[in-house]
């Protein structure tokens, strides 16, 4: 049918930033639904933020719009012009090469749900704007590496 | 900030279906979220069906993929694979060129949200599955248009 089967969604959870850079992130984990469906466009991940989890580092995208609404709880949204508290019904948009960093850290003692949305473009690549990394391009056939900003790997 | 504020979000009811195909979706409004934050990649658009209307006529796109999450209410979502019943939480993904009409339909007294979800091709275009009507390409250059399915235009 057409309904999204929960249970076939492609499922994952922490992060594969290099240490210690994943700690903020271990209590996260997602749901791949846009996968699910067979969508190649842009995927729709529904992720879960455990309390004191971040959806990522604070980082921007050369290429890809980015969306997110939040489900259930409430978040601090973390960009260069400060933070904001989003709760459920907020939303955010992040549009592709405006390099100004966001993540969303969840500060409550309560899960955070969140609907994240992502166009996919081979082309695309962007730095972390607290921390010294960038990620480069080629993410969907696996080939995208973490790296010091200088281009050195880690 | 970069948080959407949803007063600043273009706004719309109702359908430019030419008549009566408009009928089930005049209790049909929408906030294009991504819009307000600038995105061109994909729209997400938060729709609001009354008691009684339908998210659209059942349709297929050649060239986007689209996907809908309920956020509250209950829905049937219509497709050639029959009918299912979507609540809040529930999703569905719909392929780009698949072939398959879809829509949702509210026939309960209830309100229900969805956040739909779709990429942007000016090539897009499609077919309604129940009527005798197709849209043409270029949505977003303001020239596409519904035509009967042997091509002359209503």
């Amino acid at each position: 049918m057409a309904k999204i089967d929960r249970r076939s969604a492609p499922a994952g959870s922490g992060s594969r930033y290099p240490s210690p850079f994943d700690e903020p992130c271990r209590g996260r984990s997602w749901l791949r639904l846009g996968d699910a469906a067979g969508l190649t466009q842009f995927g729709v991940n529904l992720v879960t933020l455990e309390p004191g989890t971040w959806s990522s580092q604070r980082h921007w995208h050369s290429h890809e719009d980015e969306f997110v609404y939040v489900l259930a709880g409430e978040l601090v949204l973390v960009t260069d012009r400060g933070e904001e508290t989003l709760q459920a019904g907020d939303c955010a948009g992040f549009k592709a090469g405006v390099k100004d960093g966001h993540c969303l850290q969840n500060r409550t003692r309560e899960m955070a749900k969140i609907l994240v949305v992502g166009s996919r473009s081979e082309e695309d690549h962007g730095e972390y704007s607290d921390i010294d990394m960038l990620f480069t391009a080629e993410k969907y056939t696996g080939r995208s590496e973490y790296r010091r900003k200088d281009g050195t790997p880690y």
